[in-house]
């Protein structure tokens, strides 16, 4: 039997966009002579959906988008994931659609919880009830397949029907997994491990796209009844694959490789660059605009944004102060240069002048402090959004993960932007794009990578007089935020004490900020603010 | 039995001073000669926790504490709550201490989701697993108490143990209720019906005080078995009551009231005031800043802080523009004069030319557009800010719920603030509060309450131009929230189709604005942004 893999990139809600897709890759998928086509979960409608499921015309329109559909599925089966509803509850559901008639509905029964959210997409079980694991059964030209949505795949082994004799052709597995470091490489080593539990082939098909947040990361694979990896869909863009169920022995090894060095900056680059690409064009947003400050951060959401939006769609506006150095200035300009993005350059003195001259009957002769530092910050949030509000152009965030831990950044300021492309990226991850970037040609000027950051508020300002050095803040964060590690653990590993505490209450400290920043494009397994939720009101 | 009910008031987190408030409870308790006395739920660590029970050190000094108190637990029984852990589950659980030993653990059962979040304080199933509902029986001098946890008691007519004879002195239930429009009364309500189907005296025991955006409303109660109300502690205050339960049968029914007008209006206040005053002692704030606009909320806003933390730690800041009217500047100046609050007036006209001659040159001949409306909002966010860096005040977010709703309003101008006081009320619940304040004598100047709303940000502007009239606005929004009513549902309600499909569209259209407003007070059954979430790439 021919299976047909579509990998496609649905937008969440535009049913009638995503329906038009998925009769275009029906008849594509016919024309391969394919027997039945699969989709990623909830295909119709997009995913994650969070409350939209909770209105009862969103699952109406949805199935009936779906019958629409069913009527193109003759001489191929269909299998398509929507939401349905059943005495008022939702459930994340797939349906087998064979001669245009609906032929078996079944619905997940794994949800993920909290917990288990990292490797996922949302929390599911705020929106649908868990079930019973059923012996999802489909028959297609005299073959039987099982289906197992999500992550049902990792309980399968548990059912009578896969203890003996190998029951079915293949095990066909909807799937929605977002992109987080390593994943391609995880999820594949776990279906290898399910495969070979089963002793039968599994063909996971997952989506692809920017939502937000979230990126679903394509790569859908199929594995052979030993565990093998034999085929795999494109990461980061929509694909087809077919596979002949009888031929899945005879397909070679194609090896799953763990991302190192390069290869994970190329991921991350990749998964970047389609949040962006589809949070404009998802939205039917078109330009962007970027405070470039002459720093590493805004150096590389500038590249990244004209990667994906085009040099033309990007405007840089430099707003130095009395405190930027020139070289500072000089970098941002070259990097705008070497894009070829259109750039303004806004002085912010004399607006900051007139501030503290209408302040001086309040603020008398008080000393400089954080009041005039943060003005600066303002002041360019400020000057972003009366551009992105005359022209259109969308502000982009550039807080990275270690800022937004430490509170190292003005709120109302510097955190402004409608989405965080390095919110859930260390420094050094940082770096290591913006060297990928560069491997061919200096695109992102060296001076850019090699100075030292400073957020050039005061005179000679460095981040290293507030934080600790970013190649032991990475580290101490990671241990803190992804591998949930105590400050006795921490100090245990070998870190200072005194910057172990200090370090957790700067964290602890600044939760307000992380509370009012905009979506964070999620790379990691935890993104502060939403997978961690700190009381704001506690001790 | 004299049962003492100490309904208390926690700092989440603040494990060492909610200890010292337990043993101070206890030994007023022994006082009164009490059997037993009984705290809310996790009395020890306050609540909601969120993610602090994920850190095993919070659990063990939560437990560390438990045994410090049961040192003074002699001569008198103590059922208290505090998270647990076991086998790597956390467990909301209470613990029944008797002679300074530990006699018995029981963990909540039932526990709620994301459906039944309205009615209390958190998303507990992100936390703590579902078990199963047990007869938990408590002996005490004798007599046989039961132990329902929270909403456990919503389900314990299930148990075989009350379906025949009545087997207990009484229920025991320690509870977390946060504060909504009619809670008291619904809660009462539905204990009253409780306690007549499993015949049983229901000691219900609640927390009180604001966390953030939640606040316990107190309001302990006591029903008899035969479902009357006989006792209650205060709402919004610390109380403690003692109840024989002997003589509950004797005492006569105090009445559970639904609170309409005045009552909810004062209910409204209490829990404004008590969610300000926690925020600032239990953060350990001291002094708020309040941007003045001459209109109804930031006029409410004032009053309720003043009331909270008194007039000489309120300050007041006047921001007004060529758009302001002279009588809006009276009106507040007036206001503040009532209030007794320091005052001072920044004009934004210079820093906003100044703006706008720094912008000419990329501006250039463009007409006047939201850039320069949002742009004042914008500079008044920076001068409160500024403020609030310079001297330490706390700024007061003053935005409504139509507002939040209908994103009217600047983001990072008057979306800022640490807190949002008015965010979860309607236009007409607001002008109730004022009227409320204004009942003896004219605080807020009446001319504030009856002029027309408007944001001033261009000459002769009126709320009214962009939105429904707030009459049937805060209708239509609430069939919307609350009601999660459809399109077709308002227009057969007598909703115009052309304003329904306006203010959905504008509705759906903001949730961006709402990713990043400050935390806000629940007073409703929904809040907006938290409660409800819809995609923010979605169409």
């Amino acid at each position: 039997m021919k299976i047909a893999i579509a990998q496609i990139n649905p937008t969440i809600g535009d049913i009638d966009g995503n329906k038009d897709q998925i009769i275009e890759q029906i008849s594509i998928a016919k024309i391969t002579g394919a027997d039945i086509v699969v989709f990623g979960e909830m295909a119709i409608c997009g995913m994650p959906t969070y409350d939209l499921v909770a209105n009862p015309d969103f699952i109406e329109k949805s199935m009936l988008a779906i019958s629409e559909i069913a009527e193109y599925v003759r001489g191929i089966d269909l299998i398509i994931g929507t939401p349905t509803l059943n005495e008022d509850e939702v459930f994340n559901t797939v349906l087998h659609i064979s001669s245009q008639e609906i032929v078996g509905e079944y619905s997940k029964a794994m949800i993920t919880s909290r917990e288990e959210v990292a490797n996922y997409s949302g929390i599911e079980s705020e929106y649908f009830p868990e079930g019973e694991l059923l012996e999802n059964i489909i028959e297609v030209r005299g073959e039987r397949l099982f289906l197992a949505i999500g992550s049902d795949i990792e309980y399968i082994d548990q059912l009578e029907i896969f203890k003996g004799y190998r029951n079915f052709s293949a095990i066909i597995n909807p799937i929605a997994v977002r992109y987080q470091h390593n994943i391609g490489f995880e999820m594949t080593q776990s279906m290898i491990q399910i495969a070979q539990k089963v002793k039968t082939p599994i063909i996971s098909v997952n989506l692809v796209g920017g939502n937000t947040d979230i990126v679903y990361y394509g790569g859908s694979t199929v594995i052979s009844d030993n565990g093998t990896l034999i085929s795999k869909c494109k990461t980061f863009e929509e694909d087809m694959i077919i596979i002949e169920t009888e031929d899945i022995e005879s397909f070679g090894n194609i090896g799953n490789k763990k991302p190192t060095g390069k290869v994970k900056a190329k991921e991350m680059k990749l998964a970047l660059t389609l949040a962006l690409k589809d949070y404009f064009a998802k939205n039917g947003f078109k330009t962007a605009c970027i405070g470039l400050s002459g720093g590493v951060d805004s150096a590389l959401v500038l590249a990244l944004a004209v990667d994906a939006l085009g040099a033309e769609n990007v405007d840089a506006i430099l707003m130095p102060s009395q405190f930027s150095s020139s070289h500072s200035v000089e970098d941002a300009l070259a990097l705008a240069k070497n894009l070829g993005v259109k750039h303004h350059t806004v002085q912010i003195a004399p607006i900051y002048d007139q501030y503290m001259q209408s302040l001086s009957p309040i603020f008398g002769d008080l000393p400089f402090s954080t009041a005039e530092e943060n003005l600066q910050s303002r002041i360019r949030g400020g000057v972003m959004m009366a551009y992105s509000n005359k022209f259109g152009n969308i502000v982009l965030n550039t807080t990275n993960k270690c800022e937004a831990a430490m509170g190292y950044g003005t709120l109302y300021g510097d955190t402004n932007g409608a989405i965080s492309i390095l919110g859930d990226l260390y420094k050094h991850e940082i770096y290591d794009i913006c060297k990928l970037i560069n491997s061919d040609q200096e695109i992102i000027p060296n001076n850019i990578i090699t100075k030292a950051p400073s957020a050039e508020l005061r005179p000679d300002q460095k981040d290293s007089d507030s934080l600790p050095e970013y190649d032991v803040l990475d580290k101490l964060l990671f241990g803190m935020i992804e591998q949930c590690k105590s400050n006795n653990e921490l100090i245990e590993d070998g870190f200072e004490q005194a910057v172990v505490l200090k370090t957790r209450k700067m964290m602890n400290d600044n939760e307000y900020k992380r509370f009012q920043i905009p979506p964070v494009v999620r790379m990691s397994s935890v993104v502060l603010g939403r997978d961690i939720i700190r009381p704001l009101t506690c001790k």
